[in-house]
C-alpha cells in the first residue's frame, strides 16, 4: 500500500548524514520504464532549487526517477545551490543510466545552508543499488521532517494501481512549512490528462491542507503513470481513475494535516450551498485556518463566535437569514459542516487543532 | 493623558454587573457640547447590534456621548437585541438630556446572549450621575476585556489637545477579537476633514496590527471633536493636527499590540523600498501575522527563512537580487525591517509574538 504498489515501480530509503539524528534522509523512487510525469508546484515567489530544476525536466512531460532528501532544502543557497540541484539529477541520472532529463529533484530541510554534496554523491551511489519492490516504506519514511509517522496509500481501479507517499506536517528545521507528494501508477495515459487529473486533484486535496497558513518554497506534487499495467485511462475509466486518484490525494492530504506540528486533532470543514466553487473554497480555507477556531478545537469548545467571526471575514455570499453550521466533536477529528445557504457548490478542507506543542516546536528551533 | 484630557470632555467607568469577575464594564464619554463626529467600523458581514445603531447615529455627523459597555458583545442576538442596543443610546440619552441620536454604542464581550438590560439600565442610571473630568482612566478600565492593561494617552498641538482610549488584545470572552478606540479633541474641526483624518490614521494604525489574524464583528474606532478650544483646524493647521491624531492612534494600535493575548512582546515591522503603498502594507501585514515568525519571535530565533517564506508568498513585487532585512531582537520589542528594492513606498504594521500563552487563554476557554 505505498508508491511501489503500481507495477514496474523500485524505491528505496536510507540515511546518507543529513540529519543530525542519523534518521533516513534519501529517497528513490524509479520506474522501470520511461513514465509519463506531471507536476504541481509552490506559488512562492521563493523557490527552492530543486523545484527550478524539476519545473524544467517536467517540461517534456517524461520522468523515470524521484531523488529526493531531508534535512537540507537547497533554497536562498545561490548559484552553487542551483549546481547542486543539477548535480543531483546528474548523479542519480549517471547512476541508473537514464538521461538527467528524466529526473525529478527535491529538498527540504534547512534553508540557506550549502548541501553537502559529498554525502549526498555517496548517498545516491549507495541508495541506487538498494532499489527494490518493498523499498516504498523505506522512501516514505526516508522523506519525513518533523513528521511523526509516514504517510502511504494505494488504490485499485478497473486494472491499474495508484500509489502514493507524502510528507509535511508544519515548518521544518529552520526553514519553513512544506510539503511533498509523489505519486505513482501504472495507467497508460496521455500527458495532458494525466496534468489536467492532478491539479484537479491538488486542487481539491492539497491546497485545501493548512497547517498554519504558511506557504512553503518547496511545495511539490508529482505523478508518474508508467503504462505497466496495460490499461488505458480513457473512455469511461477516466473519471473512475480521476476519482482514485483524487481519492489518494485527499487521503495523502487528511494525513499530512492529522500530523501538523502539535496537532492532537484533524478539523475537516465542509462548507455547502455556496454561491459557487470559489466562494465554498474560501470560506473553508478561511474557517480552517482561523487561529481562535483553531485553539477551540483544541480547547473542545464549540464556539458559534468562533465560525461567525471567520465566514464573516470572508467576501463570499452569505444568506445571514438562513446559515447555519454544525460541530462535531470526535476522538480524533472534528467535523464542522457550513450552510451558506446562497447556491449549490460546495467544498471541504483539512487543518489540526493549535496547541501548546505547535508553539513549542516552532519557538524552541535556534538556527 | 486621556479622554478626558481635552476641554470639554467628561467620562465614567462603573461596574454594573455584567463581568462575573465584577471588574469595571460601563463606560460612558461625555462632550459638554454637541460634538463633530466621525467613526470606522469593522467590515466583517457579521456586526454586532451596536455597530448598527452607532453606523446611523453617526450619519449626521454629530455625537455627544459613547456609551460602552464590555462581557456582552450585543452580537448575533437578533431582533431584540438590535432592540436592545437602541434602548442602550435612548437610555443614555435620557440620563443626560441629549437626542438619542447624539449616542454611539458599542458593546464587547460574550456574543449570542442577550444583553442583561435590567444591569445595564441600572448601570446607565448610575454611570450618567458620576460623569468627571478625572473619569477617563476609569472609561479606560472599563472597556478592557482581556487586556491586561488600560490604553489611553493624550496630546497636544497649536493649542489643541487631543485624547483617546482603546481595548483590545485578541479575542474576547468566548467571542473573538475585538478592538475599540475612542478619540476626543476639542478642536474646532469640519465634519468631512474628520472622518478624513480619521480614515487614514486608522489605515496607518489600527488596520496595520494584529495579534491573531482574526477580524471582529465589533471593531470601531470613534472621533469626537467638540470645538471647546476655540482652535480651528484650518491651513497649516492641517497637516499637524492631523500628524498629531495620527500619533494618538499609532500610540493606541502599538499598545494594542504589545498586550495581545499571551504576547511576552511587540514586534514591529517595518517595509521600505516596495513599489508601491498597497504592497509595502500587503507585505507588512504578511510578515506580521505570520505564524512561523510570530513563534520564531518568541524563540528569540532570528530566522531568514521565515522571512523570505512570508515575503515570498505576497504578490508583491520584489527585487530579489537586492532584498534585504534586518532584525534587531529587543527585551520587550521585535524591530524588522524588510526592503523589498522595488520603488520608493513604505509601511509599518505591529503586532506580537505567538507563545503558549495564547493557545491556552483560547483554548481553555469554554462557552
Amino acid at each position: 500500500m505505498t508508491v511501489t504498489s503500481p507495477k514496474g515501480f523500485l524505491s528505496a530509503g536510507i540515511s546518507c548524514g543529513l540529519k543530525k539524528s542519523g534518521k533516513p534522509d534519501l529517497s528513490l523512487i524509479y520506474s522501470e520504464t520511461p513514465a509519463v510525469a506531471a507536476g504541481v508546484f509552490t506559488t512562492n515567489q521563493v523557490k527552492g532549487n530543486p523545484v527550478l530544476v524539476s519545473r524544467i525536466n517536467l517540461k517534456d512531460g517524461i520522468a523515470q526517477a524521484i531523488i529526493s532528501n531531508a534535512g537540507n532544502a537547497n533554497t536562498w543557497t545561490g548559484k552553487k545551490g542551483l549546481d547542486d540541484a543539477w548535480k543531483m539529477a546528474e548523479l542519480t541520472a549517471d547512476a541508473l543510466k537514464i538521461p538527467k532529463s528524466y529526473v525529478l529533484v527535491t529538498s527540504t530541510g534547512v534553508i540557506a545552508k550549502p548541501m553537502p554534496m559529498s554525502k549526498i554523491k555517496k548517498g545516491i551511489s549507495k541508495i541506487s543499488k538498494m532499489l527494490s519492490k518493498d523499498g516504498g516504506h523505506d522512501s516514505a519514511r526516508a522523506i519525513m521532517t518533523t513528521d511523526t509517522r509516514p504517510k502511504e496509500i494505494s488504490v485499485k481501479v478497473g486494472g491499474i494501481t495508484i500509489g502514493g507517499i507524502a510528507k509535511g506536517s508544519g515548518m521544518i528545521e529552520p526553514g519553513m512549512c512544506t510539503m511533498h507528494a509523489f505519486i505513482t501508477t501504472d495507467a497508460v495515459i496521455d500527458r495532458r490528462l494525466l496534468q489536467n487529473i492532478l491539479q484537479e486533484a491538488v486542487n481539491k486535496s492539497f491546497n485545501l491542507v493548512s497547517v498554519d497558513n504558511c506557504m512553503s518554497t518547496s511545495d511539490c506534487v508529482f505523478a508518474l503513470a508508467n503504462g505497466m499495467s496495460g490499461v488505458e485511462v480513457e473512455g469511461e475509466l477516466v473519471k473512475k481513475f480521476a476519482a482514485a486518484f483524487e481519492k489518494v490525494c485527499i487521503y495523502l492530504a487528511k494525513e499530512i494535516a492529522r500530523d501538523g506540528e502539535g496537532a492532537t486533532k484533524l478539523m475537516e470543514v465542509e462548507v455547502v450551498r455556496a454561491k459557487d466553487s470559489d466562494d465554498a473554497k474560501k470560506v473553508a480555507k478561511a474557517v480552517i485556518g482561523n487561529f481562535l477556531l483553531k485553539a477551540a478545537v483544541y480547547g473542545k469548545d464549540k464556539n458559534v463566535g468562533r465560525i461567525l467571526q471567520a465566514v464573516g471575514s470572508t467576501s463570499a455570499k452569505v444568506n445571514w437569514g438562513e446559515f447555519n453550521f454544525d460541530w462535531k466533536i470526535g476522538k480524533r477529528e472534528d467535523k464542522i459542516l457550513v450552510d451558506l445557504a446562497a447556491g449549490k457548490s460546495s467544498a471541504t478542507a483539512w487543518g489540526c487543532d493549535l496547541t501548546e506543542g505547535y508553539v513549542r516546536i516552532n519557538a524552541r528551533y535556534h538556527t
